[in-house]
């Protein structure tokens, strides 16, 4: 016999067992829903792009971690696997828009491959769920994603949620009014970190990278860590620009109050949206309104659902401007909130069937499928036990998988032509009619 | 400014555009349906897999075919993009299926990849969508399996198409009465290409390949292409035997027939199933019933839906027997089959909303989305156009879109508390009060 081959996954890899693949599938589902429910259409583009759709113009971080393909019995690596959603819409924009036309609202779902150091809740192959809207820089399309992102979550079932936002433009007007404009890449990167690293620890890189003094840098988190409520907020820095008018902080401030008042228009729940002027996000790219949701109950996983406007996506492959906003969901840092939440979709059930059709007698398959059928017709899942094994193995069978009804008929039973409804939770057993199972089937499951 | 890079996708490759991508959704959606409704559960393994789990002992045809990858920041291609789904399965059922008990079903829905020429309607990336139950050998699960893909293309809104069944064990045993037992690879390699290359080829090639005499091949040909109704083909066969009684082939009767008598059971129409005793799929894997797909109206696309038993899975990577029975949905060809069959879910429509709400005036956005709220709870899918621009222009795009409806308000609809509906394709307007919009919405949607 051939030596064996021991059955492992990659390092950085994962497998997706039926428990979590169950919750998976019900928030992509869910995604799906709320996205389509806004009129986004969905879009894929392959795994694989050339390199140089890919990368950027080389010596980018990110370059490092796209992985390479050989090509089809060659060994040049001409293509790679793509590092997310958004360069491949770039792409995809550039290609086809005036055959789509604009505003061209899409989202898109799939893996997505970076070869970093993988660690605790870190993956090479990771999910995420993007949507975005393109052809527009109408204010409205940002609000939506906000509108978004909060049914987004609340169809999650988390009603203890934060949506944080900012407007770049806001942020560049203040560095603008304290005379540290031509400063911002480095000192937006170090704000940043905020979260991570504290407020004295960015002072000190913002001192060190972009050659400001500590107190410049402290007056910089002064203005990034003002707080309270968000009319207060928009309040004080518009009272900054009251000696000194600044347009792009004036648009700012424009812009997040009108987000303010739809949403609220909208039903959106008062402390839903925080305007939160230390939220930066991804330096060059975003140029707009920004977003980051963090979860209440657990803000150490960071933000689960980030994005912002841009003023231009396809500007690589094409000079068509194409300014868009959008955000994207990280699927699986999401599930693993949801597993140290104990989220309800989490149910240990393994398997996506309600009902178990017991197997007494072999023979008897023909009866087991066609009340499988029935119930199957009313909308109800079944799974039909495939051998005729000791009755107490197929409960347990049942019990282990998560099933929550037993369907059984022994002769007895088919001699009367009734069948047995078993409740497996409650231990509960009624004896029905054929006629009458889909009815007490829909009663016992609610 | 920089150069621009041409956007375009890899020869082989392909992106999915909104209408397409509608019909493809539907189609996943109807198959995780089906595939839930018998009880099976959602896997899903990585794209990628170290090349030892992946390949085959050296030198197969489809080793060739595999991307290969390179490992991150190295150079050394160490893994590999996945083939089929079935590989992962059997290296993932090594490695749980002690935890995940059997039976298991699992289904798993996903892209692979093959280095092959890209043709019309072949690409290198291409969707697979497939069950299995695993870990007994009860008929009862082959039987299933074949109520499964009638469930399926029933629900994917074909009734013309049929599933054409056969069992190795029944051809195994024809050649062993014909005593050509130890020329069944060559002989039924040929004889899978007979819908291809037709009868005279097809020996030519036995003559050739399995070293037999033309008159040899014409009687295994003459047994396969036996027709006629299911049941006069299996006394037919059957009569071959009477005189040397053959345990494989009586075997092979006995399963055949048990799956047509429990499918009448469980309501599947006549002539659904067609016993097609040329039908002999993967040479080495499979070893009992087999199945193939056809859409009537189309039978040159070939098999859309196909699969099989098999006697062990997972050989490769542990001791454990695992046998199995499942089939595949080829997602893509099913997909190229509908464009050319003009299927009803190939609407054209390049949106997932049915109403968009008309912005006449960007200063009211808080009133369109909160009518869009209301509509969204009570289900509909809904868009704001984000700009005030010409009515005429926003009616052009939904049109376009293929909106089904428009929601429209100006200056004298909001002093009333009135709201326009719009049937876009009748061109018929009404006037209803705004807690009547949701009312009037549904009816005209039917």
């Amino acid at each position: 016999m051939a030596d064996l081959i021991t059955p492992r996954t990659l390092s950085g890899f994962r497998d997706y067992l039926p428990d979590v693949m169950l919750a998976r599938e019900k928030v992509l589902d869910t995604a799906r829903r709320v996205y389509r429910s806004y009129g986004f259409t969905p879009i894929d583009t392959p795994a694989c792009e050339s390199l140089d759709v890919l990368l950027g113009k080389g010596g980018d971080e990110s370059d490092k971690l796209v992985y390479r393909v050989l090509s089809a019995r060659g060994d040049k690596a001409e293509m790679g696997l793509r590092f997310d959603l958004t360069v491949p819409f770039a792409r995809f924009s550039a290609q086809y828009i005036n055959q789509l036309g604009t505003p061209f609202k899409r989202y898109a779902m799939g893996p997505v491959w970076r070869g970093e150091r993988p660690g605790q809740g870190r993956y090479r192959e990771f999910w995420q769920c993007d949507f975005d809207t393109i052809g527009t820089t109408s204010n409205a399309s940002d609000i939506e994603t906000a509108l978004v992102v909060n049914d987004l979550f609340t169809a999650l079932n988390f009603d203890t949620f934060e949506i944080r936002i900012n407007n770049r433009l806001l942020l560049n007007g203040l560095l603008e009014l304290k005379g540290l404009a031509d400063k911002a890449v480095p000192l937006l990167r170090s704000l940043d970190k905020l979260p991570k690293i504290g407020r004295e620890k960015v002072i000190e890189e913002m001192v060190k990278e972009a050659a400001v003094t500590a107190e410049q840098a402290g007056t910089v988190l002064d203005l990034a860590e003002t707080t309270g409520p968000n009319a207060e907020v928009l309040d004080r820095v518009e009272a900054f620009f009251a000696a000194s008018p600044n347009d792009k902080a004036a648009e700012g401030i424009r812009r997040l109050r009108e987000l303010l008042a739809v949403a609220k228009a909208a039903g959106v729940p008062d402390g839903r949206i925080k305007i939160d002027l230390s939220i930066c996000r991804g330096l060059d790219y975003y140029t707009g309104t920004i977003y980051e949701t963090f979860l209440t109950d657990l803000p150490g996983i960071g933000s689960v659902c980030s994005g912002g406007r841009y003023d231009n996506l396809a500007s690589k492959y094409t000079k068509q401007v194409l300014p868009g906003v959008g955000a994207s969901l990280g699927v699986d840092r999401l599930i693993a909130a949801m597993e140290e939440l104990k989220h309800p979709w989490l149910t240990g059930q393994t398997t996506p069937a309600q009902v178990l059709v017991v197997n007494f007698d072999a023979a008897r398959l023909g009866d087991y499928q066609r009340i499988a059928s029935v119930l199957r017709s009313a909308g109800v899942s079944i799974e039909v036990y495939p051998e005729a094994k000791k009755v107490g193995q197929q409960f347990a069978y049942a019990e282990k998988r998560g099933f929550k009804l037993a369907v059984t008929a022994g002769p007895a039973e088919f001699e009367q032509g009734v069948w047995k409804v078993k409740d497996l939770a409650k231990r509960e057993e009624a004896t029905v009619p054929e006629a009458e199972v889909v009815a007490k089937v829909k009663a016992v499951l609610q």
